[in-house]
């Protein structure tokens, strides 16, 4: 008797399930499917497909060498049969079957099942505001939306656009319009700072500069109150909740997803708190006979205890592989998730893996963090160019939490994130990462890499040896009066500065400072600042060495001051 | 009472070490000294000074911002005293002081230590052949030998260098001297392929290619015989142990470096079997009091069980670190080595580390591996490159034991391998490489990134569900004529292999293989051959199933074969 698989979802989970098991089964019987016609593509391709680098819906369904993977394809090459636009209604646990309803004919009828799959993915969250069912009003989640938006600007009708939603999506979007249309659009994000849930409010910051100095706008800590317009022109305008109106002819509602769990919940599986079929660490749902992955699943983190909705098609992949494994006899886990993610960002990338600091807190960690600047090879190869990195750790078990970096070089951010998020896979601690053998050779990092380095900074700052001060912190208490500047780097790039700051931005280069501690006023509240944090850190252990006051020294210096707030010097006279 | 601290060596981990315990120690007494004028330099970076992207000799003697490290700044900056062109004489463990020798004056004292650290470095190993005195040539160890050969070309008298030496010292002064000077040079290695130690056949064969591609002649399996020329002309020609003569005015020699080790083994501090100074975790040597670290030492591998010799600036670099914690009274550990390295190699990178599968042998693993090809980043996006990556494990534990990895971006490259290296330092399985969590987004890689399918491949492999063939194995077997190729792609892209080879390259698509089963002769001999290795794979499995002997899949594909052996098709008919 051949096992019967039946995969409700055709986009990314359900064909990987689908081919894997056919490989491990080669009698089995796999039915496979989807409400819509197309099936099997690449969603995160969407941004690209927009923005040009993928010239027709037809590279998002195809294959590296041209294959187009429709229902013909899966039928012949692999011999899944694939249902088309065919709804999924209801489960039937008990009778080991689904109602499917085809939407073409409108006719109902059971698929029996051995093992079931739910690869159902999720949707679109629509925020309940005015306006928002005007044509010209758009979310991003299926090729019918991308080919809609992308035949709107094709046609010229787009001059400004407003996205709803700092996160991946919405920012993937805003580059997409700016590169290939030149159109100029807005992103509203209501969180203090663009991808919350991924990075800290300066890295990013770096992420926001990169997308104004492209011209993208970007709003934070703001709403969209309402969509202006009407049936017949579309869309005129979005008003904010602070009372901007934002002339535009189209808005994107990137605001989150919803994992797609209502059959499951129908058929009394168990989702989680973001809604997501709950799964074991083989993806089997609380019913031993189904299965579940993708975007409609909330899995375990890693290092806070809770369930995480990661709705990205690398997870969908490498699940469905481990389901196809699992539902032919095989056994295969899925480890607990990490959140790694990374993004382009115009000219540079991001990456990040872990928790936030602000996500280790709630998690109940003592988190202790740094960012530091420095070269991302070695400083003498022609393309060196400075990285970002923040790292955090647990200032308890010494446990490395988190990773977060921006760069010019994506690839290389990504190196560095990669490698510490594999590190903390296994539980890694600060010592763990200072030591990470990481390769080395002057074209692709410097001596003691930025991660090694990152890794030094936090350990130094856990065990008391520096007090360093976040740029955020810098940026509000200067402003404040709060303490004047001792800034050790060379007079010459003081200078600007001090002609700013006055009498507030005090110089005494770092090599000079052990002669020269009798000008430092010990009454006086002082920071020290340097080109990147590291002599700034020097200064201070020869400070606190003489018995004065400790200064906190700034995080990321000059290079990640001048990086985050181009207006602190004024245009024009930042230094290099 | 301050602590004395004496350092010997101070180019990599001699100023690491007295940086950090003087920032760990303010009233420390610290004492740097080194034979040499130069000091705390970076040697990796000589290949990239000969060739041009360090302008001066200068650019390797400063940190980022232009500050020159000599022993001024030493002294000023860091309170270090750093004694250059003085030599250790005698390490007199019992009265803890070692004798020195002033080189300028003559002059020896006693230098009295609490804490000694030996960071002596290593020397080149000068292969005794006939000539190797001439003028002209050379080893690459310090600066005045980069000066010395930076000179020579810049004169113009060099036309042709020979490099005796495969490993990555060699190569990259290959790249040097062709990247600005032109010079047309040959690579000499003894052993079957370049970078014996690091690569196995396959990557290392792809990395000739791309010095071969350039310009560079590479002879493997090659000795240097003979250097000819006189005292006055200097160098004329280098004769190859085979007869051949290659004339030259230039020969480096860059065959290994050996760790100077004879004040340690004369102090009777244990050495181990490469030479180096023997140390425990801590970097402390047999002698409690004193600490050895850098090239001069030789370290436990994480999966070999044996100790290397690893003279690299960032393992210095760390491992200095290590050291100036302990001898300031803390305790920090230096974890076992990966052996991790990446070299440039003109157009592309390469990037390994852990264990060939030639060393997992030796180390008495059950080695099964696989190279996969695949693009590094979404196939529609405009950057994409084909990278490949072998990846290696222990067939009895299914631990991951080491990952090669070649491709036209060097930091995509390196990116898999210090993932995976990370992953290594804890004891990865296979399942746990294959659900690695790397960050994904179109622009930097595929929703299934080529780490985690180069583990699938090698779980299948593991598994018996997947019967690959080396390339090194199929290009010999099947000139051999040892079976017939069945090439599973479309009959337009097996056309030219059909062309050249007649019938012995059958073709059949693999989506109608399982309806033209019949065409295949069981009792033929054949090979799975598509472009990549999955699609035959594919149709290994459907042969499988239907009874068929199982024919093995070719790695890598038509790929992996085009990129290694461009003959294979001949020039020109090589399709993309």
């Amino acid at each position: 008797m051949s096992r019967k698989i039946v995969i409700i979802g055709a986009v990314a989970l359900g064909p990987k399930v689908a081919c894997r098991a056919r490989r491990l089964d080669p009698d089995a019987d796999i039915v496979m499917l989807d409400r819509d016609s197309y099936i099997s593509y690449g969603g995160c391709g969407i941004p690209y497909y927009v923005g040009g680098d993928v010239a027709d819906i037809d590279g998002l369904l195809s294959t590296a060498y041209h294959a187009r993977r429709d229902a013909a394809f899966f039928e012949n090459t692999k011999r899944v049969r694939a249902l088309t636009e065919t709804e999924a209604l209801e489960i039937d646990r008990a009778g080991r079957r689904v109602r499917v309803k085809d939407l073409k004919s409108g006719q109902e009828s059971w698929l029996d099942y051995d093992t079931l799959v739910l690869a159902t993915g999720s949707t679109p969250v629509i925020p309940p505001i005015e306006g928002r069912d005007l044509p010209g009003v758009m979310a991003v989640a299926n090729l019918h939306q991308a080919k809609w938006i992308k035949e709107s600007v094709q046609r010229g009708q787009v001059e400004s656009a407003v996205i709803v939603g700092g996160g991946a999506i919405g920012l993937e979007m805003a580059e997409a319009f700016a590169d290939l249309w030149g159109i100029q659009s807005t992103v509203i994000e209501m969180q203090p700072h663009v991808l919350p849930q991924a990075l800290g409010p300066d890295m990013a910051r770096l992420v926001e500069n990169s997308f104004t100095a492209a011209g993208v706008s970007i709003l934070t800590g703001e709403r969209a109150a309402r969509i202006v317009g009407d049936a017949e022109n579309g869309v005129q305008a979005l008003e904010t909740a602070s009372g901007k109106r934002l002339d535009c002819q189209l808005v994107i509602l990137a605001v989150g997803a919803r994992p797609n769990s209502e059959l499951a919940r129908k058929a009394g599986l168990a989702v989680g708190r973001f809604g997501g079929v709950l799964v074991d660490r083989r993806m089997r749902t609380s019913d031993p006979n189904i299965f579940a992955g993708g975007d409609c699943v909330e899995l375990p983190h890693a290092l806070s205890g809770n369930t995480v909705h990661m709705p990205l098609g690398s997870m969908a992949n490498r699940q469905g592989r481990v389901i196809g494994a699992n539902v032919t006899g095989s056994h295969a886990e899925f480890p607990p998730v990490l959140g790694s993610f990374c993004m382009k960002a115009f000219e540079a990338g991001v990456a990040r893996a872990g928790l936030t600091e602000a996500q280790a807190l709630d998690a109940g960690y003592k988190p202790a963090s740094a960012t530091v600047a420095m070269h991302d090879r070695a400083h003498f190869y022609p393309t060196a160019k400075i990285m970002y990195l923040r790292l955090i750790a647990d200032r308890v078990t010494r446990r490395v939490l988190g990773i977060e970096a921006f760069g010019a070089n994506g690839d290389a951010v990504k190196a560095r994130v990669d490698a510490v998020a594999a590190a903390m896979r296994f539980g890694a601690s600060l010592e763990d990462v200072s030591n990470l053998e990481v390769a080395y050779a002057p074209p692709y990092a410097q001596a003691m890499d930025i991660l090694n380095a990152a890794a030094n900074v936090v350990q130094n700052v856990v065990e008391g040896v520096n007090a360093a001060m976040p740029m955020e912190e810098f940026l509000r208490d200067f402003e404040a009066g709060k303490f004047k500047v001792l800034d050790v780097r060379g007079a010459a790039n003081a200078a600007s500065y001090i002609e700013k700051f006055g009498d507030k931005w005090l110089n005494i280069p770092g090599e000079e400072l052990a002669a020269r501690l009798e000008e430092v006023d010990p009454e006086q509240p002082l920071v020290l600042f340097c080109n990147s944090g590291q002599r700034s850190y020097e200064a201070q252990r020869t400070m606190a060495s003489r018995g004065l006051p400790v200064a906190r020294n700034v995080e990321g210096g000059h290079l990640l001051l001048s990086a985050l707030d181009k207006a602190f010097l004024g245009q024009g006279e930042d230094e290099k």
